[in-house]
């Protein structure tokens, strides 16, 4: 990757004491197979991989483990606590994932994808209980990174808390429809960015293709998380590349500085021109 | 670039009697520097550069000619007809092309962008004036790559006048509004593509970013054709590489088949659970 | 009406030689009864009804004919050419609906509701053949009301060519999808009032809801004119009133002037804030 | 207004132990003048009206007190806590309106429209100490409007809490940027409305002109609460009865049931006859 595109030499997403190339994190449930997620995980290029550490999503129902088909050497695992709903089970869940982390010798130990969830039909985000995990996780040591709404009030609360990365929905999990509100991630990037511009935000959950992750990006988004979007693609493996080159574009196009909107070329601004009322 | 993902591998853009690996095509104006634009070029991995052959636009101030300027043993010129508004001009201004290519023994010799704009101020296409010169440039052997606006029916009108690509503008040129109508486009693709199903579709103008190339592509268009938005970029040469990647992340994604859309991942539609009339 | 608001007395709807109160035209296709549809009519409070005057769509498999369920009284029938694919087909109808609102002694008979269409499938209008019957039926002294696509050349050149009114689509007839290309719209209407402020542009087809109607009004067009998004409705009826409300609410917001967009209350700007790039 | 439809005649708007006719709210700040403020509360139809009661917002720089410009027995009054960053604040100041309203003798004692801000810059609601809050209201007796974010969680929670309605922000207070996030205002009509399909749901913050206004309701919201959309339009009077035509519609259209949307008429659904992917 570091030699894909000159211009992105030397840029790097810092995340806690983690540093990485790349800036798509991907996940790793939903695959027909273990194979076809590890080539999955091949071709998005990521370089950090998030695992459900709840011991009955660890284990399939023959009994193999996950992490057992993941390179453990190659990518860093990203523990994540899918499938609690309160912040004592959160807590717990993201205990659990240190400690098999610890004994794995991953450099994933010390950090957490914290999800604590308000509901099983919609799988959003319950507010007030991942803040309460987040302050005890933080007093615990972990590096937190936090999946929440796009509320940037809730944004600001959880990086006060100590969070060493907020990042919000872009719509609810699995649902595909990307970024319902920009102007929620945008006030979430000046509140989250203000005085502390290298402060990673990471859209999570609700991406379903390539043009959703450039978007995500190109708002000055720092990385993107996503699985479903992938995992349940027709052709996983193709959707996977497509998602490694929709992340480097977004990324390069912010970088970019793109041209304003406008009704036509050579009108002053988007509105240029709109008949005004005659009141 | 073709070893860049192997899944795109073995699989071609054919216009006419033109095949390219690459989907994109950039324009060549704008730009601050001959220099500039070449390095832009290269970073879009481009095959297909186009050039307006007007003799004016050709010669800049200092009497340099663009044409000395870009490689024409590596790229095939696509000669557009850009600032002409009747078909008569358009036509003498492609055949001027064609002597010109010809003469340069470049490959782009047998085939035209056609552009009959109906206007200085929105460099909107004349539908009337466009079906018109297409007709005449199919019945002097060119391959006729048309822009035009979105609209289905004269879409389809050019295609049954022979044109060799359809190239429906996603909004203005030079608005960077990206695709304002994807219902259009869509049609465009069904009506243009029933039966023929290789016939190329090329998004032209309004491209603003990255996002926006990717969403051209993931509807099944074939390619896009840009300029303002590399060229008109803070940062140029970092905007080239975005588009790069967004043109291929754009396709890949449109052949892996994306997830569908939905209120939350366990709805059954867009639609699931909303609250029904009382009426 | 006219005692519905104060703020609205005095203010009229002109084309051709007409004037009216109410924003609204209405069609009178798809209603499951007469009855039904002199009931909508009288909800919409609409002045101006639009009926298809081919002969097979005047009279009902029971040899019922619509106008005897029209008060021709209270009513301008605008006859519209509904139907038509040829400019030889239109204007032959559009003289039918001449001579038979003639015998009737309405008000309609000097005006046509022009629709040349393209597509038994779509029903989107034919550019070339609506410019060409709007010249014939202009000279043959018709006030020609144009039904097109929302591309603003074309739209200039049915004005330029007499028509009395031009009436872009917001989207394909019976899509209910409201306005989708809010820019073409507002270069349409920026084209057709320059130095003629009261020229009429109605957004004819595609409307599937009340805010639809608000919001074409809300660009500043003069009226809508609608049939599907009323008579398709699960209750006609209420739709009806819905339209007429909402017609007047997007036609009063318009003239009201409102407050700008912005990112939130205290921005300077929709994009205040956004965190810039740092490339 | 009972009389303005029959369609709606014998349907109203019930939250705690109010009962209305009309479903538009309005407030009562940045007008230029209180006589301004007066017909604008006649034209918008409203029959409660919200007044920020801290002291120095309910009393001018001339210490004029704006319950006096109020006809305190035609409206009932929706005290707010405009202008609160704690739960205490909030409560001590619901509290004081209480007392204010009840020794006017004016319905509004008994209910608050309780604004717990997390922010002086954007307005957005503090999710955590409006819970806290509510709470303490419920359970002191007071009928709680929560005016809150988008987020279905929190909007559940608030339900819990015992809140008299839930009223979601379409967007930043004051913005006008509209309803920004359908997909969670549909959530939370779902969640509030499963088995208590008569929950009162009004959409409160962001409404910039009719159009929104029609939205919300169009999506079974019961009512709208605004008001720079109407005190900083630049003839406020028109807006305010732009708005009241604006609610009716959209509420209308509602309980009339909406056509679907589709790609065109004789399209099967909104994507049928999309290129599917090759691939």
């Amino acid at each position: 990757m570091a030699s894909e595109t000159s211009a992105s030499v030397g840029e790097t997403l810092k995340i806690g004491s983690h540093t990485f190339r790349s800036r798509l994190i991907v996940g790793t449930g939903k695959y027909t197979s273990f194979e076809l997620m590890q080539q999955c995980l091949e071709a998005s290029a990521a370089e950090v991989i998030t695992v459900a550490v709840r011991r009955e999503r660890l284990v399939d129902a023959e009994g193999r483990n996950i992490l057992d088909f993941i390179d453990l050497d190659r990518y860093t695992i990203l523990p994540n606590t899918a499938g609690c709903f309160t912040a004592e089970d959160a807590v717990r869940v993201a205990r659990l994932g240190r400690e098999i982390l610890s004994g794995l010798e991953n450099p994933g130990a010390d950090w957490v994808k914290l999800e604590v969830l308000g509901d099983t039909k919609t799988l959003l985000p319950d507010p007030v209980a991942t803040l309460e995990a987040t302050r005890q996780l933080v007093e615990d040591g972990f590096h937190v990174l936090c999946y929440t709404s796009d509320d940037p009030i809730t944004a600001r609360r959880l990086k006060d808390a100590g969070a060493a990365s907020v990042m919000p929905a872009g719509s609810p999990i699995g649902s595909g429809q990307g970024i319902l509100n920009r102007n929620n991630i945008r006030i979430c990037l000046e509140y989250l960015k203000e005085d502390d511009p290298d402060y990673p935000v990471i859209v999570d959950a609700g991406v379903g293709t390539a043009s959703d992750v450039a978007q995500a990006m190109e708002l000055g988004c720092d990385g993107v998380l996503l699985n479903t979007g992938i995992a349940g693609a027709d052709d996983p493996l193709l959707m996977a590349d497509a998602m490694r080159h929709a992340c480097l574009a977004g990324h390069l196009a912010w970088k970019a500085g793109r041209i304003p909107k406008k009704l036509y070329a050579t009108a002053s601004s988007p509105d240029t021109g709109v008949v005004a009322p005659r009141g």
